[in-house]
């Protein structure tokens, strides 16, 4: 685990797009995000108080997070300059950069000096187990998507937001970088080698109490041929309860594939639950997700109540409508 | 590519169960083995002559196979003494162990001394891209299994020795440790990261002359919830045109899941097709293949004419019968 709460390193992003793993602790861990550390020619603002390394660690920030894409997903020398004065003052330093920390001689001497740790989030530090497919206690929910980038970290973050908010048992699970570095901990499950990929995702997500729900972050699509076998080990590994479809209207064929098209909402409900059933037989498609960013309020809410008619599914944008209908779906299991 | 021809080292394996890869490459690839080399105290045979390392060297014998798994897949100093030994006699060294060559510093330094080369075929040694999803010319069979360790390698193995038989273009496609080592190259999945799976067996398949075939080894299975995603991978990756559906038909239960039924085989062909479809929408399954290694003749013949009239495909098990009839249904297509 990520020590917590962060100090919002920026750099010298060039705009907000380039921020948008700080933009993601912002909204969803508030409490990890104590402030930003911006760069001469920063473009990209959070909107919450800017500090100096001191002035954070003082109210207590325990961890520098390279919250910031840059082209190459480079480590450059004006931003190493602050983050070995970050070690040298006591922080940790996590990064979700291909460019990895570790691979950086100076960064690993000037961590070791101060005893700080650095956190690659993109490669596993774990040896995971191969999957025993054995039951576990407590329940799971999985979004399974149309395609990749659909929006199923933003809807399993929102409905363990909104399970919290009622005060019921909810754990987010993330699989991804951006997911690990908003919550601290997970699995960089697309780094992992093949035969340990369901066994992760089984130790990621551990017997918990039987009104507790783990909402593990999808990845990939079972409809993508590019990263299919990843999300094949969440379906397995992730012995989802139940099943949230996840999807993106407005996309004109799968994500970097030109020649595929996405499935239909029926086809991947089908599909996803046969295979879902061969890891736990009580498994439910709950609801659909849709991601309408790309759509007007008027286009949006037409097309989510369509869906809805079609599928006999509660379906909703999370972001613009709210996960609560998903919620009260997971209740009524 | 491993340089062959091969001389075979058994060491010191305690039965004939335990040379499981050097019979492979025996039985599949008879001009490959040179001869077998057996230390003190072996107890397997493979029936073929044994050599010195200096007889097999003067006969043409490039590469010293450890044909072995012994307990714990460690490479033991006696064993040392020999593959030393070979070494500076010329001989690159190829090994499918979980110790690997390339861990023993005294192994290292000596290939190095003599300009051989050491290949551990468990782990791979390219970077695979990720799965672009291109249409690939040329053909591809796929066995794709009710459960692990079916006869998937077998089948694809016959299929690809009767189609030469008969002077068609055919190429095995080793996914696996034993795969590789009885044919000299190809890609061991299981260690792949996850993110490349499918781009792998994308490199492993390239384009190829519109009436060529390759025959692709299975690995896992769709049912199989520790290797599912691997299996997925294959079936995507590969692109299909043909599927044939692995079986053995007297496991109570899936190969190291107690609590886990093996799937019908109208369960399989249903699933399988539909995801092997969203690569290729030609994908047709095309016949069964059937390990009836513990049942007697008459059950089994029985079995397959039963499981043939039922899924009206041509069912044979390719060791006892031959997979001639698999054959005639890729020629059909």
């Amino acid at each position: 685990m990520i020590k917590t709460p962060y100090l919002l390193f920026l750099g010298n992003a060039p705009d907000q797009l380039a921020a948008k793993v700080a933009i993601g602790i912002k909204d969803w861990r508030p409490e990890n995000a104590v402030a930003q550390f911006r760069m001469a020619g920063c473009g990209a603002d959070l909107g919450i108080q800017d500090m100096t390394l001191a002035e954070a660690k003082a109210v207590g920030a325990k961890t520098l997070v390279i919250g910031v894409a840059n082209r190459g997903g480079i480590i450059s020398d004006a931003w190493k300059v602050v983050l070995k004065e970050a070690l040298a003052m006591g922080y940790d330093l996590a990064s979700g950069l291909h460019n990895l920390l570790r691979d950086e001689a100076d960064l690993v001497e000037t961590a070791a000096a101060h005893g700080c740790r650095l956190h690659d989030v993109r490669v596993p530090s774990v040896q995971y187990p191969i999957a025993n497919g054995k039951k576990r206690s407590g329940k799971r929910c999985l979004t399974v998507g149309t395609d990749c980038s659909v929006g199923k970290m933003y809807t399993a973050m929102a409905m363990d937001a909104e399970m919290r908010k009622r005060g019921l048992k909810s754990t987010f699970r993330a699989t991804g970088q951006t997911g690990i570095l908003i919550t601290g901990g997970g699995v960089p499950l697309d780094a992992v080698i093949a035969d340990f990929m369901a066994g992760s995702v089984e130790y990621l997500t551990p017997d918990n109490d039987s009104d507790h729900w783990d909402h593990i972050e999808g990845q990939g699509s079972l409809f993508h041929v590019s990263y299919s076998g990843v999300t094949m080990a969440l379906v397995h590994g992730g012995q989802p309860d139940a099943l949230i479809l996840g999807h993106e209207p407005t996309r004109t064929h799968m994500r970097g594939l030109p020649e595929y098209q996405q499935p239909s909402l029926e086809e991947l409900r089908d599909v996803a639950l046969t295979l879902a059933r061969v890891g736990n037989p009580a498994c439910e498609v709950v609801g659909i997700s849709v991601n309408t960013q790309h759509m007007s309020d008027t286009e949006a809410i037409a097309y989510l109540a369509q869906v809805e008619a079609r599928m006999s599914l509660p379906t909703v944008d999370p972001i613009r409508i709210g996960a609560g209908p998903l919620v009260d779906a997971l209740a009524a299991l």
